[in-house]
């Protein structure tokens, strides 16, 4: 059994054949979650788990588990999986890794006649990536209890339709309750997302944790008026407000190096016409810091300055916190056996924390949880040309395999 | 027949009616051309000319051209109307009136029974807003000569369909040659859309002319990223550039007051996800001011202060200037004549600059054109709160009316 390895090529070539759906010219894949592509994504990989012997279930978020049975399917389940969703333009890898190693390690289960005493269960979580309802990891949130089913169904995208209603559409609303049942552990393996193993020349991260993050929703609001009429003094524009407020709090992340990024990724213009002064202004704010309470600091920084911009030009303004995680520690003996099966197996390996959240953050509140992490290419992702190795990819799986061996245990 | 009036009732009603079209829930309209609710209008307005009378023709742009047969019908058509498309929230009154003015007019003329010697072509030019493709005015612009038909069609919105397709899509791509034929005179009807009649109490203004405008679209290329994993001093962001461009753009304004106004109106950014790095910005920006080599000015500014950001962000920048149009000065006969029916009115007026671009300033490239201002409330226009007086519409539709009689001559 310690000779078993995953089927590298198999791997590979499931990734290439998800990253058809919803190809983009660039390279990469734009499927963002409870869309037509998502469903599509999702109906192909219910295929593929039920042809390795999988008996597969979706909870009302959406979420699928695809169950391998164990000799003893009283025990609590070895979660491992990640999400199939992507950016609007993201790449191939992100999530969808996580999700195909957990199936490359059940369909190299069964070629291998291997039987486990707990059951595995492969999962795809729902909307990682939170493209469309404003707050990513919702299902595995809910999952974990952070928040109660209600809260995620009613997350609304910026047109008013929830999420709750966007699963029926797509036909995943599953009738499984989400959580609420004891879970062995998870184990999730990803891209890094980062530039620092493929510097180190590492084939896997250890992760022992993922730094903090507080997103928000600001909204602006000014006076609509005619572009060609209305005297630039008697303006209320939004958008020279937000155009302010974008620059000031790039400004802070600054002020704060090395550690902390803030990123603002999302902006609506009402009416967003050209001859029209913007009445009205969305945008998000995404900060993150390992330090807690340096993270809190920024969130009081960011507000008073984007209320000083307001009030200055006679603006309104909502400063609106829309989630907020602290950082996160992940469980020491799941990091141990990740770092003893590479050492075992002869691959390289370093600890690292995650400059990205994760569905693990989110599992880490209800269940012994750990990641893998490998490289990718420049550390680039969330965008086309993201990439990364065969032979990286496999090696992660590798680990994974027989993490997940040792934690479900064998016949 | 100078005591005729138009029925000022009549009027009003058919602007509540046409109101409905597309009415938004803050008491405006939102008819953006071309699309399936511009459809609409074009149908009603259609019907409203077919029952006065009218021999209805469209053009390969999709103007509509509502013929009262002349006793002459040799002689060049006087024309009068403007546009029904709006902003995605205008009001009920900017380019409408103008249409139904020339309407009422012919509907007045029939109830009259009185027949003129040139016939009278009441107008619909497609598009004056430019929402979608991005620049106004452009089948007016086609028929003056001033673009060929293939520019025309040719505009793309910003996912690429054009004008053409979108004509066809709305079945309004007409069969008719655009322009092309001698114009006795072009008189358009239009709220004022600032602030200066209703201020010096003028029921009616004789407009000289229009102040010049140039349109950019300015697009900022940086590279995605992911917003957790990449530190701040290796992004390329595109929004954080075009933030700073458009307040840079705005202090340009400001510092050249009282005339000029610029303003960044439509803005798209792209992935435009909360945890993605923004790899492009495109925005316009829209000046406007009276002196011809001081607009010039303001644009080289713009583009140079634009350049520098984007050099010292590490961002490309392509800077493109997608319209330009001269100050325009009106028909001095055709001033003349609005002056002079309004006084045999007895109808309160003053002269008048144009702080907005109209159909009129094509129009003004191929025949004597005027245009009748009326008041409209606070100046406010594209915005839902536009609103105006029912007796102060009449006041302009009356004068027109005389206006278009002694022109096209009585039998």
């Amino acid at each position: 059994m310690e000779n078993l390895r995953i089927n590298s090529e198999r791997l590979w070539d499931s990734i290439m054949q998800m990253g058809r759906i919803g190809a983009t010219a660039g390279g990469g894949v734009g499927r963002v979650a409870l869309s037509d592509l998502d469903r599509q994504a999702r109906d192909l990989f219910v295929r593929w788990c039920e042809q390795a012997d999988c008996t597969v279930r979706v909870d009302r978020m959406g979420s699928i588990f695809a169950r391998r049975a164990g000799s003893d399917n009283a025990r609590p389940p070895v979660l491992t999986g990640s999400h199939l969703d992507t950016q609007p333009l993201g790449g191939k890898f992100d999530g969808i890794y996580g999700v195909l190693a957990g199936l490359e390690i059940v369909r190299t289960l069964k070629d291998a006649g291997l039987q486990t005493k707990a059951p595995i269960d492969v999962v795809n979580w729902t909307d990682e990536e939170g493209v469309r309802f404003g707050s990513g990891t919702m299902a595995s949130a809910v999952f974990a209890g952070r928040y109660n089913l209600d809260h995620g169904l009613t997350r609304a995208d910026m047109d008013g339709n929830t999420m709750g209603a966007a699963l029926e559409e797509i036909d995943y609303a599953g009738p499984e309750p989400v959580g609420g049942y004891p879970v062995a552990a998870f184990f999730e393996a990803h891209i890094e997302q980062g530039p620092i193993l493929e510097a180190e020349g590492k084939a896997v991260g250890v992760v022992l944790g993922a730094q903090g993050q507080r997103c928000f929703k600001v909204t602006v609001d000014g006076e609509e008026g005619h572009a060609g009429t209305l005297p630039m003094v008697q303006r209320r524009d939004a958008l020279v407000g937000a155009a302010r407020m974008i620059d000031a709090v790039n400004a802070i992340a600054f002020k704060h190096q090395p550690h902390p990024v803030i990123t603002v990724g999302a902006l609506k213009v009402r009416p967003n016409s050209r001859n029209t002064i913007p009445g009205q202004v969305v945008f998000s704010i995404d900060s993150r810091h390992p330090a807690n309470d340096l993270l809190a600091d920024i969130a009081d920084k960011m507000r008073r300055t984007c209320e000083h911009i307001a009030t200055d030009a006679g603006l309104g303004l909502s400063f609106e916190q829309i989630s907020h995680r602290n950082t996160i520690e992940f469980d020491e003996r799941c990091s141990g056996d990740i770092r003893k099966m590479a050492d075992r197996l002869g691959i390289a390996h370093m600890d690292i924390y995650s400059g990205a959240g994760h569905d693990a953050c989110n599992l880490a509140l209800c269940a012994p949880t750990g990641m893998v992490f490998v490289p990718c290419e420049r550390g680039i992702s969330h965008n086309e040309k993201e990439n990364a190795r065969p032979e990286d990819l496999a090696a992660g799986c590798d680990v994974l395999l027989h993490v997940i061996l040792e934690r479900a245990g064998t016949v």
